[in-house]
């Protein structure tokens, strides 16, 4: 089996935005199906890990557009693992149109954990390492990689939500790409209409589930750049954790 | 070509709820989908319709279901004209595991407008009524027609909020499921874990845009069955407009 997972996609009409390209959060979801889809194939995907009580678990993602998909295009997500470490390890994405056209590039970090303790396992300790049979040193993926996303303490709070019924995936915690979702939304139509969204990066840091208050902080750190931390507050304790920080470069 | 579409979807994992089973909004959206294929196929599509100026536009949709597909599965939704008249063709879905197992049912009617003029069109006059070509009036949709959703009155503002960039499609205002997607929204994870949505039906009256307020007012009308009202408020003029309706049968 081809070490690169390669998956074809549609940009559904209602998966566009107002003007009528791909929204990143569906971009998003689709290129975690890609990966779900690799792993599956190649026997360490999330449903054999389930079995050992082990599961992936999305530490960072980066994506970085030169162009999205437009309403009703056909497009390809290739995925594979760039490199493996005893608790990490990273994937890369490529976005096309399966005849030369590169859209963008993706970039991902995941830890393997026990789901019960939640604690990271050794990823090496599956299968005798196979993880090691599958990576591609050799492909490019010209994007930088997601690094700290640090903020000087001028953040503002911008937006306050409730966790609701539809943030939650089966994990029973708020869904990764709902987060990227609220994120974008921070923005207006208006804003859109003049700013391309270039490269968007997030890292995760903590669960958000159904009853907690989700807080949105924003700084902006250069022109057309921003950084979003998102904290949640369980409406009992009134404890306030981090949940996640993104980048933004429009 | 046969009358009736069939297509197959995945219920993907991160289209399904806390439960693993298929949120409904997903699901309508791939109603969505197989309408549009089916109508594109056909010749009166979404896209050809765009060159005479033409559009459809839902204007009802029921959705019954015995049960959601879960995570993983693999699913069929067929669909197909059940009548035309001259503003409304009333349009039908079967949503089966394709080996004989039938989930649930969906009833929509759908309205054609002019795009300039945003008034109904005559139906009929698209091709010399070529709609008549694919109308099956012998495959059963044994769930009740969608009808007026009736309130009491006594009903409750039980939610507002700003129409976000996420909720609006090409059409430049909030997507036809994004509704749903809210509606659904206003009950939690507690209430889902004790109650199955059996019914949703949705009648859609006005478009809410970009920097509307949509005010939520919910009415229990019988054990287990509610029915939500969905209103826009400019926030220029502050006026509060209808949007839509919805019945919901736990």
């Amino acid at each position: 089996m081809n070490k690169i997972g390669k998956y074809e996609f549609i940009a559904e009409p209602f998966h566009c935005d107002f003007s009528g390209r791909m929204f990143l959060g569906h971009l998003g979801n689709q290129m975690l199906n890609a990966a779900d889809f690799h792993s599956t194939d190649r026997g360490f995907g999330m449903k054999y890990l389930m079995t050992i009580k082990r599961s992936w678990v999305l530490s960072r993602l980066a994506i970085e557009m030169e162009e999205m998909p437009a309403q009703y295009a056909h497009f390809t997500i290739e995925t594979w693992v760039e490199s493996a470490m005893k608790f990490f390890t990273s994937r890369n994405f490529c976005v096309s149109d399966g005849q030369g056209k590169v859209y963008g590039y993706g970039r991902s970090i995941w830890a393997m954990i026990d789901t019960e303790t939640r604690q990271p396992c050794d990823i090496y300790a599956i299968d005798n390492g196979a993880i090691n049979d599958w990576i591609v040193d050799d492909k490019p993926c010209p994007i930088e990689k997601g690094g700290r996303v640090k903020m000087s303490g001028n953040d503002e709070l911008v937006r306050s939500l409730e966790v609701n019924y539809n943030d939650i995936d089966i994990n029973g915690h708020v869904n990764s790409v709902k987060y990227i979702e609220h994120v974008l939304d921070l923005w207006d139509i208006a804003w859109y209409r003049e700013h391309r969204l270039k490269r968007f990066e997030i890292a995760y840091v903590a669960e958000a589930h159904q009853g907690d208050k989700m807080d949105f902080y924003r700084e902006q750190i250069a022109d057309n750049e921003f950084c979003v931390r998102l904290t949640k507050t369980d409406l009992s304790s009134q404890k306030e954790t981090e949940v996640c920080r993104c980048r933004l470069v429009f």
